[in-house]
């Protein structure tokens, strides 16, 4: 059992959590919670560390989790796990996990496309809400924007649910080439954006598409909004002018989904 | 100017800060940022504090805002601001607004009335989101739970983007109490829940209808579910088994806009 914070592996985990360098150096990130330890894909699972209390409360459970899993848990004494959490009431268990790389082509999903773009999204519970909202509608993958927010941040890893497992997620160094492979594929692009005349509802959603989203603050910025083939609006009652970014996802990707099942 | 954190109304600012039954007592409650000032409704704007460097710098547009109005700007210096202020980075301009209680008719909204009934929604973020998305997607009136997280929250407060000064809120004492009304009026009542066999898109929901929203990590309460006349669910892909409560909000709102749009 690992009882000093001053501990070598203690001090990893910490860098781990706090620094998206450290996590993409070892390509690996952290996670937290037994819902999210029970989905971990056995591939990518690398370690996996309890608190003491929860060792001797659900053993039993971590045991299952890594049957035919080559991880052994190692024990943190609570107050070595506390300190490594990056939850207020941490429940005992955490692991690394092995990042995954998809290809463009994997994220873009083929002749049933439904690519979310995210243009400088910031908020990390905002990313991460996204990512599991996608899989919900069906999303076939998220291409991002180089300067997003780190998905493999604890809180948008946390918000995700164990979507961030599953979800083709493709970081694109340039943004205006990876739609240009886009429209080349055939898949239309839209953009979410105030001065759009159609209604997202009135645009045929069943045919490959993408829909561009911006950042919370400041929405897409006009250079990529002039990528895409059309200017979509969700239409707004009352004075609001525009819906949080995750919300207007949402409304999207569930239209996209509600269209294609009418099929 | 206040120069001192231990005036007696900085005191009081800092408690309708912090307390729900401080802003109760008064119904009263803070609004940050020179947006939301700019939205206040004159007749609920009951007192401004500005920094001094905001006021240097914004006096003309504190000026205009409260043209016509009896209230006049009190200037903190930064200091002071700063410590009163719920924000990192604030923006030097605060107001205390009256609360608005509107009755359950007005929640209700009669002939085209269209609910969203909130049922224990405890994260302040969230429930802000919620009441900017509702106005957007022409919501008549929330009824909220009475153990739903304080509206007046600085952080909902933010969140709501002014939706919160617009959206008849309704917080009900007994909610089957206001369920059984809403039923006498010919509203439809449907449960987002797991069990539903209807999808969404497939009630009719141009007709008065209410939404029920549950708890962000329980879900619905089930005597709360069992209120309602239907369950519905939204269609899940990949291994997502619900949507974030504000997520599935926006989707069931944005669908009973989009069928009263084709009308």
């Amino acid at each position: 059992m690992i009882t000093s914070t001053g501990n070598q592996k203690v001090k990893r985990l910490v860098n781990l959590r706090k620094k998206r360098k450290a996590r993409d150096e070892e390509k690996v990130f952290l996670v937290e919670g037994i819902r999210m330890f029970r989905e971990v894909p056995a591939e990518r699972l690398l370690e996996a560390y309890v608190s003491e209390s929860f060792y001797k409360r659900e053993g039993g459970t971590v045991s299952r989790v890594l049957e035919g899993c080559a991880v052994r848990p190692e024990i943190l004494s609570d107050t070595v796990y506390d300190y490594v959490s990056d939850t207020k009431t941490p429940q005992g268990v955490l692991c690394v996990v092995r990042q995954k790389e998809y290809t463009f082509a994997e994220a873009a999903g083929g002749e049933r496309a439904h690519i979310l773009v995210l243009d400088n999204l910031q908020d990390p519970g905002n990313m991460g809400t996204v990512i599991r909202t996608a899989e919900g509608a069906g999303v076939t993958g998220i291409v991002m924007s180089s300067e997003c927010v780190d998905v493999y941040n604890p809180k948008t890893i946390r918000s995700t649910m164990g979507s961030v497992y599953r979800m083709p997620l493709y970081r694109a160094k340039d943004l205006t080439e990876a739609v240009r492979r886009m429209k080349e594929s055939g898949i239309h692009t839209y953009a979410a954006h105030l001065d759009g005349v159609l209604s997202y509802d009135e645009a045929d959603l069943t045919k490959p598409c993408a829909f561009f989203i911006g950042n919370e603050g400041s929405g897409l910025r006009e250079e990529v909004a002039a990528l895409a083939d059309t200017y979509i609006r969700i239409p707004m009652e009352g004075e609001v002018e525009s819906l949080n970014a995750a919300t207007a996802a949402a409304v999207l990707m569930f239209e996209a989904a509600r269209q294609r099942r009418q099929q």
